[in-house]
């Protein structure tokens, strides 16, 4: 897309219809794009929201060439993907960002791992498992993580002492030190096809300690300015090594010495990034599509402090989802609810969120967690 | 909508497509309901982000109908509609918002300026026309207005002297005194179904003389403490006297002796309010789907100050539209960029808009004064 070109006819493809997908063809809507999705779920969340919806897995090669064939640009919003076919058609001059390239290293947790290191990004320590024998190279406990596949807590694992080995992850995988975790941070990066980067706010995740699930996110963190320079630049270096165009969810353990460690890089709009919507000049939503369609990158401004937490399904129930609490929680002022369309909740499955502004983020805080209270999504089915 | 209604099942129905019903879609997919759009063009701007399309005229009580029956409560992005059938179903306990008894008043510009008039609310002079002689009551100049119809300058015009009687409006009309204008303001105004009523801050309206079209908006205005009170009282007395439910964009004279004259009132989402999407906690477009399915309203906070331009079609093109400037405008910080998805631009139409922020709204103005003179709209048809 050079400086000529009519962006009044832009076709954008996105490669997934979750959450992610669905904001970020919201965004490219709003700026008057054709969107066409491909996902395998009939009725996915970005398919409601856009132009036309190509019915397909993201391993069939003819469905993701006739997405690339049939839009200029196409983007992800996930990264379990077959690259293999995109791979071809980027190099036959079909715009496709991060490029297929990109895509395929991040898959793998070990080779990104294995990069920034090389790169001199500060990681935890972390070794290579092809024995039994590997997988007590660091003692107990240690992490466990497959290489491939691992997404929202599963594929990660902690082995407790050697008797866990008998649980471990079988496919192929690789360990990392136990850190000793003062707080978990993230960082949006965006990178334009020029090569121009703009961080976001560093901001604070907590988790859900059940499913290790990311369940709620402070914008910004609660960290010294010292902190917070560390880690825009560390996330810099980072997204240049990977040499990615588009958005990058960056995160980073922040250890109780005071130490900064890149954990790991999500090739897309992030879930620690769903405050930028309500509290940034640009969300992330949009800013991958400035990226990707070659337009200018937007400001990433913090217009307002912000708590995001997810709202996922409750335990004990599936089915149809329910909202709980929907009237209550809409009472609480600078508060705006997400929820997705998803027709199945099951536990712990990402169904909305909420962000909640406040100039004090700890009454943004405090505010958050009094809707995330009040808010739950059952399910038509009950169970034990 | 009582407590215990599902949310995760809502269906809404919005009568009209544009730009207006396609961002109350956005929000409302947002909030995962799922929305069909009533409009005749085959593609509108809405259409391209809902669920549902029913192609059909607003005069069509037919399509009417079936909107209304296939899902739980219908609102409106325009005002002319055909009313009957509207009422007929409202009349049989179907969810409508406003009432349609609000909309058929509405639509009527003489008859809400008397309702207004009526209850005490300040108005322009104002009078009937039933003769060529009623025509001259207040002298010249003066301005004749359509009773039915007008929209975006049009049914609106002045007579300069006697002579401009020969091209007087034939339709019904009504003449209304020439105000000496200070500035025009306009007000936001949220009504809940138990009466609940937010507004939003007081915002400058600047127009585009040649057609009379509102051109930019300042949030808020630079006016007094003073005017700021006075207007909300007057914007909060007149939506209770019509009784409406929904969202109301209160258009105001401040006259340069310092007085506040009602000059009309639209019963939907304005152009005015547009601003509210990136500069308040809740925009105008969800606050309309929160009154409607009787949610709580949402706060109206400002959290940034903004000023918003329209993207009007340049004259001299029509056709299938070109965005030129667009890399250089959005290179401006704290630009967010609308287009909605219009086939077709003619003269004056509006095709998008912008609104920028700025902690200081005279440096808004100026970054959006500078955007405005780069983003030009023209067509693939040039003509003298």
């Amino acid at each position: 897309m050079n400086k000529d070109f009519n962006y009044s006819n832009l076709k954008l493809g996105i490669i997934g219809g979750g959450q992610l997908g669905k904001i970020m063809s919201q965004k490219a809507k709003k700026m008057g794009f054709h969107v066409t999705v491909l996902d395998p779920t009939f009725n996915c969340p970005a398919a409601q929201v856009s132009d036309k919806h190509i019915i397909g897995g993201f391993y069939d090669k003819d469905k993701l060439e006739q997405l690339v064939q049939e839009t200029h640009v196409t983007t992800f919003e996930l990264e379990h993907v077959d690259t293999s076919i995109l791979k071809e058609l980027y190099d036959h001059g079909h715009k496709i960002y991060p490029s297929p390239y990109v895509m395929e290293l991040i898959q793998n947790k070990y080779e990104q791992k294995k990069l920034l290191d090389e790169k001199g990004i500060p990681v935890p320590k972390y070794k290579n498992v092809n024995s039994k024998e590997d997988l007590k190279a660091f003692g107990f406990p240690v992490i466990q993580k497959a290489k491939m596949g691992g997404y929202d807590g599963q594929g990660v694992q902690m082995l407790k002492s050697e008797s866990d080995i008998n649980i471990a992850i079988k496919a192929e995988s690789f360990i990392e030190e136990l850190v000793d975790i003062n707080k978990e941070l993230a960082v949006i990066v965006a990178r334009s096809i020029e090569g121009e980067i703009r961080c976001y706010p560093v901001v604070e995740m907590l988790f859900d300690e059940r499913v290790n699930i990311c369940d709620s996110v402070m914008a910004p963190a609660r960290i010294s300015k010292d902190i917070e320079e560390k880690s825009i630049e560390i996330c810099i270096k980072s997204i240049e090594a990977l040499d990615g165009v588009g958005i990058f969810g960056v995160e980073l353990f922040l250890t109780k010495s005071g130490e900064l460690l890149v954990n790991e890089i999500a090739p897309r709009p992030h879930n620690s990034g769903h405050y930028t919507v309500e509290s940034c000049a640009t969300s992330q939503f949009e800013q991958i599509i400035r990226a990707v369609t070659n337009l200018p990158l937007g400001s990433t401004k913090l217009i307002s402090p912000s708590v995001m937490v997810n709202l996922l399904g409750e335990e004990g129930y599936e089915g149809e989802p329910f909202i709980e609490g929907i009237h209550d929680a809409l009472e609480i002022p600078e508060l705006s609810f997400h929820f997705y369309g998803k027709s199945f909740t099951k536990p712990f499955r990402k169904m909305g969120h909420i962000t909640v502004l406040d100039d004090d983020i700890d009454v943004a805080l405090e505010k958050a967690m009094k809707a995330k209270d009040i808010l739950k999504i059952k399910g038509s089915k009950k169970y034990e």
